[in-house]
């Protein structure tokens, strides 16, 4: 798919409302609003509207998902359509819908352990997961990940696809990621900063 | 600057090694030693190499660069010319340049607290600026945000604006980041897992 990747005006068909100070996320919500966003996003959009379950595949490139699935979020997830100030995190428009992240890397596993050069891969993962999935509600599934598949045997890249395959058969039962809800953030204990 | 964000064979010019089995890094790895990088990428690593300190300006969308941004660090950021297995974060090819990441956000600061619903900050920013400045070497500097400046009233906006032509006074006399260097991983302490 040669997708689009820059977020820019030509997203929007027709007028826009402000082309002096052009706003893309207040610009793309109007437009959203009246059916007048550009027919490749339109078209992603009614995707995510049918899917239960979506899965991102990539390589993984510069410790996130590539420009190109990154342009995806960027002209995707529309205000209005995929968040808004009320509906967002526990509270998101699509916490009915599960998604993962299923990429392969260029590092080793244990160069992502905790103690590993590149840090906790959980933490290399937080913005994606927590800060696009779970920021629209997403259901935030285990991700998959394959290690360093190119420089792996022929028996490695095996096992890999082997598991995928296996969990695949449970993939829909699995317990989503835990993140705190919404409304802990106007609780008391945090607001107090403890 | 109407960069192109995602990476594709079209970044090298003349034949590629293998294009049944296209591999981005390598090819690209090799283009760059013989001289056949698109121009576009050449003229970029050349700015790369005269500057000092380099300041990525953007407004933050999801949680870190917009595709465009992404797409550069993809596609200038080169196998062999911005690293290689044995020249990374402390012994990185750019270690005598500093860099910071320059962003606006949609969001207000208490929202990326430690205790805030978006998480903390440092966090958030940790794959860009660990994973990708510091992995390349950079100096990181602590980065500059501008909060909300859409939400904020016009004096909100001169402030920050004032904030920043302070800063930049003796921004080439700040500390960068500390982040641990390369030859901790490799002793007992850290292969212990302690």
């Amino acid at each position: 798919m040669k997708f689009k990747a820059t977020a820019t005006a030509e997203d929007i068909t027709g007028e826009v409302k402000n082309s002096e100070h052009f706003r893309y996320a207040e610009e793309t919500k109007l437009a959203w609003d009246e059916g007048r966003l550009s027919a490749d996003i339109t078209e992603e959009q009614r995707k995510l509207q049918e899917a239960d379950l979506i899965i991102f595949q990539f390589p993984m490139y510069w410790f996130t998902v590539p420009a190109i699935l990154k342009g995806w979020f960027d002209r995707v997830l529309t205000l209005g359509f995929a968040y808004t100030k009320e509906k967002r995190y526990s509270n998101g428009i699509f916490k009915k819908t599960k998604a993962l992240l299923f990429f392969t890397t260029g590092s080793q596993e244990t160069m992502f352990s905790p103690t590993g050069i590149n840090g906790d891969m959980n933490v290399t993962l937080w913005p994606s997961q927590n800060g696009i999935l779970y920021y629209c509600g997403f259901q935030v599934l285990a991700p998959q990940m394959f290690w360093a598949p190119a420089d792996a045997a022929q028996e490695g890249r095996s096992a890999m696809l082997a598991a995928w395959n296996t969990r695949l058969q449970g993939l829909l039962d699995e317990e989503p990621h835990f993140y705190a809800p919404l409304d802990c953030f106007d609780c008391e204990l945090f607001s107090l900063n403890l």
